[in-house]
């Protein structure tokens, strides 16, 4: 299925779960809309975070059409499930925002690793996913905004597949590039490896075996940590997992 | 001379000429100081145009240190010649802008292709600088900010040549990346090659023989440009070739 048509049938309210297996091949994305005056901070937030938040696009105060990475999304109806929050805490969880939509919302659009799972998965490596954690990586903070990264978590059955896995993301700036850390998840923060906190994934995620090799990318939902760790007055994001369908390639996107 | 050594040099007033073989394999970058009231469009005009604007570092209104890329450089003083913009037009060429600086002034620290060039170099690739060019390629605009981008340009004497630079400089993202035009420099609107008009180095550059292969990079000078085609009230820019020497390593901060 393509994108648009992706969208148009998310936009009827007729598909409210994870994107995961939605339009092979294409992009998707993360949403994180601030007041205007958070705008600058956040962009240079992401900028010296760049892999838990790549931004792929930015919208003026008030427009929810990112015109560079989609034809005719509308962020306010367009992704499958949201979150609303209020002082930096959650208040809503629903499945269109456009009525939470305000003129003073610039919205980032950014990256998130569904993008280069189909790299991984055309290259034939094998890997589960254990779903994504908070850790206690601090992000490198910007005026008012700081807070921890949350990772993605992958496990390898061997050290090629692994190593294949970090060349690959590595192309895949705009999807988080390589992972930020490999090994033992302690060393990050992560002391329950196999109970995501940040995305519980609607599949098992027992912990690792003693031959696998874990690695953590970062993940998008790092956004929403700043939202709460810096009591943001006002923000609407996605929900874990429910992310926006880009029209772009992730190829299209790639680094080489 | 390590890069500390050479700013005090510089900070003295003992270097006043251009930087291009100053502290071998350190990065080297451009200068672009504007009221702050500018610094968000700015930040968003560099994501969407990073080939000419990869941005090293930012500073808080005032702040003349650039603490992420060196240990203790002042912008004031450590370049060895500067520009003075106001309303967009050149009002001083001095050696020291101590005076000239602002409490509302953010810095913006953007990666130089001297930093590449000593990358290029020790793979033995064969070229020849031509100077910077002004180009007809617009760039995506950002809020009351547009202009043109200024290109660095290089000829190589062969194929092997030419695709190794590209492989080289692809990697190193934060000194500008790999080429945006390869070829007849009239397509990106150069009608007097070996004629360059944004930075005239202290070499000769006479026209590309016929077997050549001609390349162009992005150039930090686009900068300087934005500032005339919008003309921004006021802004501080190094002189062309006269850049701030990093105490990063070129390979330090490449992509793999």
């Amino acid at each position: 299925m393509k994108p648009d048509e992706f969208r148009r049938i998310v936009r009827k309210g007729e598909w409210t779960k994870e994107t995961a297996d939605a339009c092979w091949g294409y992009g998707q994305a993360n949403l994180i809309a601030l007041p205007k005056e958070y705008a600058y901070e956040f962009l240079l937030l992401s900028h010296f975070n760049p892999r838990p938040l790549p931004v792929l696009d930015v919208t003026e105060p008030g427009d929810p059409h990112p015109r560079r990475v989609t034809r005719d999304a509308d962020l306010g109806t367009d992704l499958p499930k949201y979150r609303v929050f209020v002082e930096g805490k959650i208040v809503a969880e629903p499945t269109d925002v456009s009525e939470y939509w305000r003129d003073d919302l610039v919205a980032f659009v950014i990256g998130c690793s569904w993008g280069f799972v189909w790299a991984i998965k055309d290259a034939n490596v094998k890997y589960r996913s254990l779903g994504d954690y908070t850790t206690k990586i601090k992000l490198s903070p910007s005026g008012r905004l700081r807070g921890y990264m949350v990772c993605s978590c992958r496990a390898f059955p061997s050290s090629e597949d692994a190593v294949r896995a970090i060349q690959i993301t590595s192309r895949h700036r705009a999807f988080h590039g390589p992972p930020v850390h490999i090994g033992d998840p302690k060393l990050i923060g992560v002391e329950r490896i196999g109970e995501p906190d940040a995305f519980i994934p609607p599949w098992p995620t027992p912990p690792p075996e003693p031959y696998e090799i874990v690695a953590f990318w970062g993940c998008g939902i790092t956004a929403q940590n700043v939202v709460m760790e810096s009591k943001i007055p006002y923000a609407i994001s996605h929900y874990p997992g429910h992310m926006l369908v880009l029209d772009k390639r992730v190829e299209e996107m790639a680094l080489f």
